[in-house]
């Protein structure tokens, strides 16, 4: 599958580069191609200064986390929904594709422009409410999600997804990739969490969907049917969040396994056993060697895996499920099993964890995160599997993620300028998503399909899931204005 | 909004029956008016065994749990996916309506016929698996929910949603109207439980929806599109459903109340002091003479409301929190806390709300049962209006629910036949559609909007809302042949 390249390639085909040479960026020089025209008639909507047209603002609205990259030609900074609707308005009219952004932290490319407009939401990141006897949040789409954390610990609530980027992406990213997290196990992903959204639909007008209320069922249920749509059915302008009491305490529980597949058998336990961790997290060995390499904080790494476990709820409880789970690490064959009761020694043991992403680009500049997950009873078989890619193709791949759900992120780093390596990688991703997908999963637990997994599709949805998507693609968006490319559903 | 009763009036208007009249049943003696070349292509494709056309047979599916009723002109029983696409195939060739129908329980109109052919789901009722492993299980939709749960507590899992209707109700039928039911307060409502599905399209095309994980971002959120679609985007022919681990033990607190007011206000303390209870059930006065009446055990029929209150999860923590809830109930003004320990004086104190429904039919025949949810905190308001309502009109109301996430249940019993109530009924019913709404809840939280709201569902989404939805409606079923009339949205 060629294709999956095709946005970010940006060198020659079959030269590889030195490595010395910086990435090039493919903004060329002459900026804004939009028609002057189109231009006026935003300034005129929302002021001149929140129209942003310079080849260094292009520049910098045409990545995100991925090597992908992508080519406005204005940028927009609306502060209301009124705005929202009045630059959908001027797109519509004009067919000028519109891509909604967030912080641009995206795995999987969903926010990078096909041309056209950015629509920059960060601006509109007013926490309009936190109502702590209805249990909601009322928020704009471009809170940071952790500030949203905070504000809700600071009522005693808690609100549960934890994407890796929190403390730095937004709702509204978080929303319209259906974002998810360390903490899903137990309690669910970003849809689990969204009760009622506005949103202005591609010709401008805006819809509420949902409520404020847990249970609603009024009418088809398009607050979820929005969620994790990309920015491809409408814009989020404001969601109303459930939130829920902030558990009592937790505890981590750390074990080290001399073999990797003791650790994935200790996972299968703790669910047999009526356990249900808030977190449950794998580190391979070629983890714990780079975060080793970068923190020099004593890691094992000797060990074939680590898993990090985490419970919370009420006191009483915690104790005793963080014993139950120190014991079946014990019986599975944990060589060192560690329980951190309090929260500044978890701190301690997920910093590792947490360190994953930044070590491993100390090794080598392109990182592609992959996603895939798979049905639990199936983990071990998905990491032996992966670490066979790995050896065959001489990769750098770290294996860690949030094996309690079946979600794995085994990281790739390369060097985007290196051909040969890339045309490697290459395989390797194909090969990843087939496996997953062979092994009854999904090629995306919580990054998304964007531009990086849409020549993948339609090998897990099938031909008349394509059809069916697009066909709400084009009833809710006919002229096709709405992020486009991404999942491919305006081919 | 006088076409509230459309469906279901059958006497001729301003014409008031004698009570001993049996209600007239709607289906005319001369049964199928289908063309015979349809009902040819069924017989051939199913066998003549499993296509019913006789005037009794079309009777029994022209009725629900509602007072409105439905014509069908054939009765289909498919027994596999492939028999329901091979119905589908022929009835779209034909333009022939089509709905879909589990138990036939459903509270809102929305598996009654308009037209066409029922496809009565109740052969495909196998459970296909339970995987301990992977907590999950894979059910035809003819399958009753408690047969779900008691296979899956078979194997020390939980199944969570338990709509009033368990013990004869679908899972397709619940999927259809995303039923809801005590329990939802902690665990959420059946949405929350589906992973995947497989679904015949209008034109017989078979959709795989989602998968065997609980994260699963890959293109549109088609799963949940389906559950509450009530029938009218595809027949649901599989179901993934998420397990949990049973939870270790419950304990249930029945608190009795002088003052309603200080049971509302409970609610709020409950949820203030971050207890989340697993049901917190509300019983008003006019509910406890009732069932008082009808099962003659003792209630404290001079009290204006009844709290019911289970707490479940780990022991330790299951006591304290009893303790915490009872302890609250006291101080709100309850003046009598009794703690059930144990399942069978739980099971005791079940009993009462468990009879509600078919006590309050001893009072009158025609039963309209209530579906509105509002944020918790507008309970004691939203409950005082119904007591106005009420006591303004002289109807019999009993008003209970899940008060815990703000799903109130008023049941007013009637009299089909009596013209002079039923207009008093209407209104009421119009009116309590309209406090929801104001009080900023739904019209339906877990009963769906079916027949019997379809007038009232824009009042809720709005103009947009009902456009957006006819678009998706049009973009899957361009012919209108899935449940017409549900909704409204085929109009």
């Amino acid at each position: 599958m060629s294709r999956r390249m095709e946005g970010g390639r940006r060198q020659p085909a079959g030269e590889s580069f030195p490595k010395d040479e910086p990435i090039e960026i493919i903004i060329p020089g002459e900026g804004c191609r939009l028609d002057a025209a189109v231009i006026k008639e935003l300034e005129a909507a929302l002021g001149p200064s929140r129209v942003l047209t310079s080849p260094q603002a292009l520049l910098c609205y045409a990545v995100d986390a991925t090597f992908h990259t992508g080519r406005p030609e204005a940028v927009i900074l609306p502060e209301s929904t009124a705005e929202v609707s009045a630059v959908m308005r001027i797109a519509a009219r004009h067919g000028v594709p519109v891509t909604p952004r967030g912080a641009g932290t995206g795995l999987s490319g969903g926010s990078l422009p096909k041309g056209g407009i950015v629509l920059s939401m960060t601006r509109m990141n007013r926490i309009k409410e936190i109502d702590r006897k209805n249990l909601l949040a009322v928020v704009e789409p471009g809170v940071i999600t952790a500030h949203l954390q905070q504000a809700a610990e600071a009522q005693g609530l808690f609100y549960p997804p934890d994407p890796g980027s929190s403390k730095v992406s937004t709702i509204g990213g978080n929303i319209a990739e259906n974002a998810g997290g360390p903490r899903c196990f137990k309690y669910g992903v970003t849809r689990d969490y969204v009760l009622g959204l506005e949103v202005v639909l591609a010709d401008g007008r805006i819809l509420r969907t949902g409520g404020r209320t847990v249970k609603n069922v009024s009418g088809y249920d398009l607050t979820r049917l929005i969620v994790g749509s990309e920015g491809t059915l409408g814009i989020v302008t404001e969601a109303t969040l459930r939130l829920i009491p902030k558990p009592e305490t937790s505890q981590t529980v750390m074990a080290v396994y001399p073999r990797l597949e003791d650790a994935a058998e200790t996972n299968a336990e703790i669910v047999a056993r009526g356990v249900t961790p808030a977190t449950l997290e794998i580190m391979d060995q070629m983890c714990l060697r780079v975060v080793e390499n970068y923190l020099h904080i004593g890691l094992p790494v000797e060990a074939e895996a680590v898993l990090i476990i985490g419970v919370d709820g009420y006191r009483e409880a915690v104790a005793r499920q963080a014993d139950v789970v120190a014991q079946i690490c014990r019986e599975k064959g944990a060589s060192e099993v560690r329980v951190a009761r309090t929260p500044e020694e978890s701190e301690e043991v997920w910093r590792a964890r947490r360190s994953i992403s930044t070590a491993i680009t100390q090794e080598k500049p392109t990182k592609i995160g992959e996603d895939v997950a798979v049905p639990p009873s199936r983990i071990p078989e998905m990491i032996r599997r992966l670490q066979y890619l790995r050896e065959k193709t001489g990769l750098t791949m770290a294996i860690f993620g949030h094996v309690g759900d079946g979600n794995l992120h085994p990281n790739v780093v390369t060097d985007l300028r290196d051909q040969v390596e890339m045309a490697k990688v290459e395989e390797v991703l194909d090969e990843i998503a087939r496996i997953a997908l062979e092994l009854g999963g999904t090629l995306t637990g919580e990054h998304g399909i964007g531009t990086l997994k849409a020549p993948y599709l339609e090998m897990e949805v099938g031909e008349t899931g394509i059809d069916v998507m697009r066909r709400i693609k084009r009833a809710l968006d006919p002229q096709g204005i709405l992020n486009p490319g991404k999942m491919r559903l305006d081919d």
